[in-house]
């Protein structure tokens, strides 16, 4: 049994949702990367569903590389992330606020102040999702050469990390005293200036905004990579993490959780959060006839183009809705997309199939069916040890997570999975985090 | 006589107040800083007095260079000002917000990107105040070395400055046609990519955020020096300058004014707002002695200090209540702050007097007096070409600010002088600037 606790749950918004064709779909708001209004409401409706945070994912490129079939997306150009979580905090009293920001192009000193005002702003709301950027698209808007190779990146990352947290502990929480009568605002005992000197930062502080009610926002992270795992078990509060199937998620989650003791760190300092694209109705026929408009939804120039992108094989030169071609190329053949090639030839799946089948879940736990049927699978993950709650994905807004919050909440609160209320003021404290010590207390 | 036109009217927005000692003042909030409540306030009155625009400059750094005295000011931490106006955008429906943001230490493509999302969250309200940074603890904050010379510090503005307005142009306002039947997002010929190569910067383009309503977020440059003003004119659409006589006003002007034609540009395209320290109340005696209160919660430490730094000179030495000391360097005794303590000595001022006339104005137009007062030197400089408006800087928050809304406002309003409502929906609109034309758009 779930011994009380109770399942976390993440809201990851996306302009017009999760699903690839979404935009087209009349469920989703087709105009939804530049209509703030629109966020509002996804972000209100969240907060009606007891959500412990809202989260985006942050890339600073318009992806233009995919030339191709680009015009036919729309995750090519929305309000930046950061901007957007940060004007929801006014609208908003006690769902979370976590934006990714990369280590690769941002400076640290930014990332403090910005983060810390968030947390400020939201009351104790704000959140970190600390990525590196492999995307060479991103590092010609910087001007910046090619990447740094992975391990190299994550050492950055440590850094930085690192900094951006001495910056939080510049003041102590008690520093501004304010004595109108004598004239002193803040006990200079109580400021703290970093000096940082390491390999790739110098910083001195300290930063220019107060300690924030979180002390730290909540450290996040999703790296999968071995460095990833490592960084995560050393820092992160919340991992997200991407798995389709029971077994990997449960594999990753001994790993994950496996490697904290090392740091000092207990399980429950870090919560695992899968992602997951919910596709639910009343019935199951309704869910997968309200799925499968989504999938007939998919251009074939897009859902070709990613086939052929994840196989290095142009596929275009192949009928649509003839069989999976055979892949010759012995090397390809025996590589992950080899392999899910040679299933799909099995099945016999026809092109359309296997891109409709790809482009749903990209590598995500995938769910279609009533509310009984996505809490059996959620409730399934948390008591086996695969998750300490989800990331949901819906495939559409607003209507998919309309449809979660009003048909999946009260079936997860109906088998207490789920809180009735907000526990807490602040993320951390619905999470059930610990706040962070500031390095310059006394022990 | 103003010929119809009105005067354009920013509220300068900081913590606890423009004046040195403000948070020690009953009518200040002293924990402003970290008090996004009492910004929402603020920003809520000055929309209610019509302001054009909530501005506010920032500076990355907790100013610990001035440590001796340090622990007696509140500039030293507050919430990060862009955070800070995209929150308020959606507490607000008219007002401008405009930033302050660096070329030194930021990044075009992070700059266009936030700039364009301020301007799409507050649907056509965002600003911003384009600075160099010649500050040397922010460069600590950086890692970076000493600064560039001032006139390259311009070369690399302008650059910048061009990067950051072509990314703007990234997409025709038309680009996304967002058709659900074709499944066609955008029109591909409507995306430009920038590709921009120059001496500073590398940047390829499209911005990832889409056309926001002002096209451009209003252009604001505080720069006085002659690159600073060339630069102006060139390319600002509202200069914040600070004047404490007319006549200085007047020539920065005329001066201001008269470069803008060789860049094709007509005077009334750019607006010139000096800011102005007000104290008001119903009598000139109320206004003095509030004016007084505030000076004589100046901090001998905080003045003399202020003093000694601007002279050069350890004047801590001296009794605060005896006469301003004869300065016996023969360079110092003819520079600015030479005549400036020449003058005093002819007056017969104390240091603390000498100290409370310094850090009450420090540069800028300052009055102290009735409705009326204020008033009169408002018009006086709009009318004989000092000033398309004023940059209102109250001593204190929110106490200052609401005396401003309540007492000037409507005397400005009785004398034409100021709107009786918004006349648009966008910043430019109320300040009366063209939408800028992309530089894609065929002639």
């Amino acid at each position: 049994m779930n011994n009380g606790k109770q399942l976390k749950l993440g809201m990851f918004i996306r302009p017009s949702g999760h699903h690839i064709a979404s935009w087209r779909h009349p469920q989703a708001q087709a105009d939804a990367g530049e209509n703030f209004k629109h966020f509002v409401g996804m972000a209100q409706t969240a907060e009606r569903g007891l959500f412990d945070m809202l989260f985006s994912a942050d890339s600073a490129t318009a992806f233009t590389a995919e030339k191709s079939s680009l015009y036919r997306t729309h995750y090519v150009a929305w309000i930046d992330p950061l901007s957007l979580l940060t004007a929801l905090a006014a609208c908003t009293k006690n769902i979370g606020l976590v934006c990714t920001a990369s280590t690769s192009f941002e400076e640290p000193y930014s990332v403090a102040r910005r983060f810390a005002s968030l947390d400020l702003i939201s009351h104790g709301r704000g959140g970190w999702n600390v990525v590196t950027t492999g995307n060479p698209l991103v590092a010609e808007n910087y001007g910046l050469e090619p990447h740094l190779p992975k391990p190299e990146r994550y050492r950055k990352a440590r850094e930085f990390t690192d900094v951006v947290r001495g910056l939080w502990d510049s003041w102590d929480a008690d520093a501004f005293i304010r004595d109108r009568e004598s004239g002193v605002y803040f006990d200079a005992a109580k400021m703290h200036i970093l000096d940082h000197h390491g390999p790739y930062y110098n910083v001195r502080g300290p930063l220019n905004v107060g300690r924030s009610p979180q002390g730290h926002p909540v450290i996040v992270q999703a790296g999968a990579s071995d460095d990833g795992k490592e960084f995560a078990a050393e820092t992160a509060e919340v991992v997200f993490t991407a798995h389709e199937h029971l077994e990997s998620a449960k594999a990753f989650y001994a790993d994950l959780k496996g490697r904290m003791p090392k740091y000092g760190r207990e399980p429950d300092d870090l919560k695992i959060m899968p992602g997951v694209l919910v596709t639910v109705a009343p019935t199951r026929q309704e869910a997968q006839e309200k799925f499968q408009r989504l999938q007939d939804l998919i251009h074939p120039e897009i859902g070709v183009g990613l086939l052929s992108r994840r196989v290095e094989v142009d596929l275009s030169r192949y009928p649509v809705d003839g069989p999976v071609p055979e892949i010759e190329d012995d090397a390809l053949r025996n590589s992950r997309s080899g392999i899910m090639f040679e299933a799909a030839r099995r099945e016999k799946l026809t092109i359309r199939q296997l891109y409709q089948r790809f482009a749903a879940s990209r590598g995500h736990l995938c769910v279609v069916g009533t509310p009984g049927d996505v809490a059996d699978l959620m409730e399934q993950w948390f008591l086996e040890g695969c998750a300490d709650g989800f990331n949901v994905m819906p495939p559409t807004f607003p209507g998919g997570l309309d449809d979660f919050v009003d048909l999946v909440i009260p079936e997860l609160q109906r088998r207490g999975l789920f809180r009735d209320r907000y526990e807490g003021a602040t993320l951390r404290e619905n999470l059930g985090l610990k706040l962070p010590r500031s390095r310059y207390e006394k022990q």
